[in-house]
């Protein structure tokens, strides 16, 4: 998608051949720019942990391309070893993200059948590239099909605009290109449908106010930013026509975890009638937990509740306590939706209920 | 309450017979503690307006004692006009608040009974002393009739602690003492019961974060601050008790306007079989209004949620901008919580359904 009118990816290699892999460094958005390299899998396991790139797809892409730094990191003769230990760190680097398991075992399924370590690199490194491929395509097909409800409702309403309230950053920041809840907006513009974007603050890491309207606004989407607080009261006013967001883990059985606070707004679609729909690759299932319930949530530092910063006045990035010394605050990262108030999951194979029976229709193979 | 082991209330009048009226400037909280003084009927308008005092009864008492700076400083013979004008822009000086034209009404109606002009303004000062009194001794005894409520739950949990949240600040520096949803936790603390508090942050103006964390770190009540997304997963894991927040306005038939994200909370409440509380002198009752829809929604500049300001490292309060420039926010700063979700009203003659029968078997006069 568009910075400053020039097209990006969130991660990519610096050649077409090799390392490093460069991402953007999400923590200093939207007030500056800075693309960042990296060089080993400490530098991947570093970037996902402290989120210089956060997002269900780019953490999955992310953990790819850092195995295949633990590859050529590896000491000759040692190259499982250490496909092993960085699979190890990059799994645990974050809790709750489904896509890291999901793409540090395609990993090493295709490294196992390399001849040599040679071979076995070069597969790893086509495998990433594949992977993170394969999220933008994944993104792209959903949002297609994404678009086919975005439509109904703008025909419903003769052509007036379509608003559509969305939580955390789930767009192409979030992914390698395209977003999971943005790509049916993105597809929406380009198909000439009149849509509006509610950009849900998203605190206390603020992914709304510095990514979603940033990212918006570099594609043009008009877009209004709103409190965590304010979504209930849009919907009480009939100021919200659907939700999507994205997803970090979807149990096979249609629970949901997402950024905390979508529970809270999924409740609020439920009361007001309004379609909740949650927008994922595949590649975010998890194929064997039965329940939202024991989805790991994720505890991050108090700190990231009681300082924030931001650009002053003299142009400079500052952090500020909000707080008076000593309050503490307690910060879990994410919340289970639970499938009976989803309307629907939207997949790059298509559009389908949220419960185990009709998610296995749509992928028979797992 | 005390503020470094200090007793103070949120307004009182510099002498006990005439003004300056001094307030605590809560804009500052809790990183200065700052006394002004209110010298005119405008200095009144610009501290609700501009929310160096907010909440439903220090605004009431505010505009009372605003009345009175407004009877001195009446040109002689026209006092009455004074009081007509200072009323009107008291009454305008915040939409949603329902204490402002309660307090403005009782001034005027007390006023009618004066013998002449010096007799009005002894009698408008006798009285917004009384309504400040009153405030005070309201939420005391709503704290008492709370105290119930929390004391059985203790017991049903044989005595483990109890866990309570709330939702921006009806703390004492909302009222002139005590507070509404805080004076039952204070008097649950008086009572030896073990109550731990929930303290949503409560974008945009972090009325949480600000004040209610400080207020009860002050009085000595174990709390912890959490962003506003996350009251509904604490509630899924088990770890709320019981919710109580403040009002603006009740409508006599039970829907209460609250600070924008209460409507949200009181959903989770439900879902997760919580009781939900609204704790409220009667003065911020609504006997005209029969639904919540009605009620006018105060809108305030965006600016508030795209900017925020704290303490910089260097000890000095400074504002960062927390956006993309360009960026857009629409900021409503109340929602209206349907009286279906509501557990009970916690009033100064006792606890009642939120129904209009019940309510006016509580207030039969009205």
């Amino acid at each position: 998608m568009r910075i400053d009118n020039r097209n990006y990816r969130t991660i990519w290699p610096a050649d077409k051949e090799q390392g490093p892999i460069l991402i953007i460094d999400q923590r200093k958005l939207p007030h500056e720019f800075v693309i960042e390299e990296l060089h080993t899998v400490s530098d991947a396991v570093v970037a996902i942990r402290d989120m210089h790139v956060r997002g269900a797809g780019l953490i999955g892409a992310t953990a790819a391309f850092g195995m295949y730094l633990a590859a050529i990191g590896a000491e000759p003769g040692r190259l499982n070893e250490a496909l092993q230990e960085g699979g190890r760190m990059l799994d645990n680097s974050r809790p709750t993200a489904r896509n890291l398991k999901w793409a540090v075992d395609r990993i090493l399924t295709a490294a196992a059948l390399g001849d040599n370590e040679d071979d076995q690199k070069r597969i790893i490194f086509k495998t990433a590239c594949e992977i993170a491929d394969e999220d933008a395509s994944f993104c792209k097909s959903l949002g297609l099909h994404g678009l086919k409800i975005i439509k109904e409702l703008s025909e419903k309403k003769d052509g007036k605009t379509i608003n559509i309230l969305t939580h955390c950053n789930a767009g192409w920041l979030a992914f390698v290109d395209y977003g999971s809840a943005t790509a049916p907006i993105y597809a929406a513009r380009d198909a000439g449908i009149d849509v509006h974007v509610w950009v849900d603050e998203t605190r206390p890491w603020n992914q709304g106010s510095k990514l979603t309207a940033w990212e918006l606004q570099q594609e043009n989407i008009p877009c209004t930013l709103i409190t965590d607080n304010a979504g209930g009261h849009l919907m009480q006013k009939g100021m919200v026509d659907m939700m999507i967001v994205g997803t970090d883990r979807t149990t096979h059985t249609g629970d949901v975890a997402n950024k905390i606070g979508t529970y809270l707004k999924a409740l609020a679609a439920r009361d007001n009638d309004i379609p909740f729909y949650v927008a994922l690759p595949s590649s975010t299932f998890d194929w064997e937990m039965d329940s939202g319930h024991d989805i790991p949530i994720e505890e991050r530092s108090g700190d990231e509740v009681t300082a924030i910063s931001g650009m002053t006045k003299e142009g400079t990035v500052a952090t500020v306590q909000l707080t008076a010394p000593g309050t503490r605050a307690l910060n879990y990262s994410f919340d289970i939706t639970p499938a009976r108030l989803i309307t629907g999951l939207i997949t790059e194979r298509g559009i389908t209920a949220a419960n185990r029976e009709a998610i296995h229709r749509l992928f028979p193979e797992k």
